[in-house]
């Protein structure tokens, strides 16, 4: 069948009104929001319902047309974008948008695919809950995309990744069968774990048009630390005696450079120098409890004495008011966008066993200058989770091209540096497009194969999401 | 090839110290600890590595001969006894026990499966961290089957079942190929996450042989709280108040029936009743928190004043000593063994959705009385996650073989109505033998096909514990 005559097909059976297939109005849909991929379609269906997703399936797959799930488009990987088969065929979730309920007693909120994550937190806060997945692009990603990239964030040192929070999913798989796994139960130890395959599948073995997630009690009060390192070693000597001493509130431990501190200085607006000095390394660390402000400060302060007197860290600043903690938070937040401010750059998200850190960052950063002697590194990311966003800005001097030139070689030395360490190369971003040649080349060749083989049990046309991830 | 030319195999590759052949060296292995279950076993094979493992998979997929996994035993389904086939090899992993590390930085312990739960909780402790996973048999059962059978316990409302304890688990895939998924990485988003089929796949996919599991803080500050309670739905909203104004302190929340403290009182030592009267029903609730006992004293005089006020309880003891803590416990912990002392019962292991229990409870009864009138419930579990262990005694005067003539008329009438109210079957004891034929009538046919196929994909040959789950 014809292009044509398949477009044709999905808008007789799905409506004009739910399937775009002019130029013009597919054009807005077929690249991602860095501008890193730019693919081809021949449609674009918005379906209002899990059963126009089933149907746009059903026929996708009888034709063999690729399918290219998309959520908030807020990935930094392109998994979200079609690659350039004019075939594909983009399905975004972001007509299903209802909140089917929020529950304090079973502490369960259950949402459509394509329900703003930003709005799901604020629905659970207003009934006096806490959905604690919270990240950058939290007004802009889709829960549906969360959960399909299990995705991570701020707080996952406690609460987990997405996958964690997820207690049950509805998914279409690509013959347009609807798995009814929308359960709510905490415990169910009845086969195998279905949904798990397709938490973290980037769209590549079907759908995921609703989601059923925990809620956690709300902790409002909140204490900001941001401690001044030595070293990411001591960072990580630190970590352990927060972990110990302050249990269960310890939300965020991030870690970032002085390197960093100078970028956002240069770079952001009213964003001001931590401490009379600059140090090495810092680290902002996040408490927050369901109880009243004063035990949250004694435990702080108590603490926070601990690690100066064991000399754990070379000073510290506690936050003592709300515009505080956020001037705090200003500082680890401003950091991409200042180093995107400052020219061309290379991100790696990789996570590492927690305690290798220190090792890695050694041998890693030679690595990486025996590539590009003048690169400047610009290390941040969740310390508490071994994950470090391993960014790498142009070399003072250089030329415009040097990402294009230079950027493969220098990605290739961190992310054999990462798997020479037990690490991950992908640590909350996923593969999509951007990594999948690592992927491909670095992943345990029977972990590939198992892949490969439950990708054909679960979509035999091979329609999902292809050219992403497998 | 013949069983025995098949054995003498076995002992040739692996040796006679690893490969029990005897009929008086196999007839241990042949039972469950219940004795529900007897099977039959042409050997033992005890591999005192991931290597032997291996080499005895390989042999048996060779030639399709069963293997049947067993970890501790403890299980109450069947899943770890041979079934009536002579051909089968019990693949005990008692032998594997070594504890490969602790990290209190990583904050992860990795261990071989063999390890009984209970003394890695406390190579846990004394290295000033928390394994949070906590069951009646944690003294017997070993970490592979606990994660083979995604275990649960008294924790699981805080710190989720096995599955959310685990980072990362080796194990032998039937050809005796090595899933090397040992990882302690927090964060790993490179595709599937495989390593959630083995967990609670109940030795149907493969042998897990090591696991790596998060620890957690010390939590050594608890609080013990009984609570009388009018009804099921009273308890409900007792945990919505706990749940909101306790935070992430609240770790155990357990519901029994007055019913259920009679027959303790009835059958324990040195139980006493708990209050100057007798109450419809109770609640169990146990908060911890890793700091000073007198913040965590002062929290729970202020929530249970809280609940006394606004009538969410009739009347609550507070635990003001360790002794105490045990003496509540008591009356939860030695229900089991009262009503086994009691005589004849049908145990059910099930989950609802936590805000319809009430409903249930109610209608269930009816259901369970419209089969036999006389039954006597006695109904307890971990309310805060969902789950009942609703249990059935013998009517007083009812023949001996009460169990064997009404059990699956009266089991069949608790399981319908847990699958009417979008309920599991099996809360967190599994599958095995005992639950298979409901699993089978009542599992969505979409998620059968699903698991059949993954089942293929993992074990083509058909050889692992054949006859249970699926």
């Amino acid at each position: 069948m014809s292009t044509q005559a398949f477009s044709q097909r999905l808008v007789e059976a799905l409506g004009p009104e739910v399937v775009a297939t002019a130029e013009q109005d597919i054009a807005p849909w077929l690249a991602d929001w860095r501008g890193l991929y730019r693919g081809q379609a021949q449609a674009v269906v918005r379906p209002r319902s899990t059963d126009e997703v089933a149907k746009c399936l059903a026929l996708c797959q009888q034709e063999a047309v690729p399918v290219v799930p998309r959520g908030g488009n807020t990935g930094l990987c392109g998994g979200a974008t079609p690659d350039g088969r004019p075939s594909n065929v983009v399905l975004s979730l972001d007509r299903m948008q209802a909140i089917r309920g929020i529950d304090t007693v079973a502490n369960t909120l259950v949402a459509e695919a394509g329900c703003i994550l930003g709005n799901l937190r604020r629905a659970a806060h207003e009934a006096g809950r806490l959905l604690p997945l919270s990240l950058a692009a939290e007004d802009s990603s889709q829960i549906g995309g969360n959960v399909a990239t299990n995705a991570g964030g701020v707080n996952v040192v406690r609460y987990g990744m997405a996958r964690e929070l997820v207690l049950g999913l509805e998914a279409v798989l690509p013959a347009g069968e609807v798995f009814h796994g929308l359960r709510t139960l905490r415990k169910d130890n009845t086969g195998y774990d279905l949904k798990q395959l397709l938490i973290g599948s980037e769209g590549t073995l079907g759908v995921i048009t609703a989601v059923a997630l925990r809620l956690f009690p709300r902790a409002d009060t909140r204490s900001v630390v941001l401690a001044a390192v030595q070293s990411p070693a001591q960072a990580l000597q630190l970590f352990e005696l927060l972990y110990e001493q302050c249990g269960a509130r310890l939300q965020a431990f991030e870690f970032f450079t002085g390197d960093c501190v100078d970028l956002v200085l240069r770079h952001a607006q009213g964003v001001q120098e931590p401490f009379a000095q600059r140090y090495p390394g810092y680290v902002l660390v996040e408490l927050a409890d369901s109880v009243d402000e004063a035990a949250l400060n004694a435990l702080v302060e108590q603490v926070i004495g601990n690690a100066l007197e064991r000399e754990l860290c070379l000073d510290a600043a506690v936050s003592a008011s709300l515009a505080q903690v956020q001037a705090l938070w200003k500082l680890r937040e401003e950091i991409s966008e200042a180093q995107r401010a400052d020219g061309p750059h290379l991100k790696h998200d990789v996570s590492l066993p927690i305690e290798r850190i220190p090792e890695f960052m050694v041998s890693a950063e030679a690595r990486v200058r025996a590539v590009c002697p003048d690169v400047r590194p610009f290390i941040f990311g969740h310390f508490g989770d071994g994950n470090l966003h391993y960014n790498l800005s142009r070399p003072a001097g250089a030329a415009t091209d040097w990402a294009a030139k230079e950027g493969a070689a220098i990605t290739d030395a961190v992310l054999d540096e990462v798997n020479r360490y037990g690490g991950s190369i992908s640590a909350e971003h996923g593969i999509g497009q951007l990594k999948r040649d690592h992927f491909l080349h670095s992943k345990d060749p029977l972990e590939l194969r198992l892949m490969r083989d439950i990708k054909r049990v679960l979509d035999p046309a091979g329609i999902m999401n292809p050219g992403k991830l497998l």
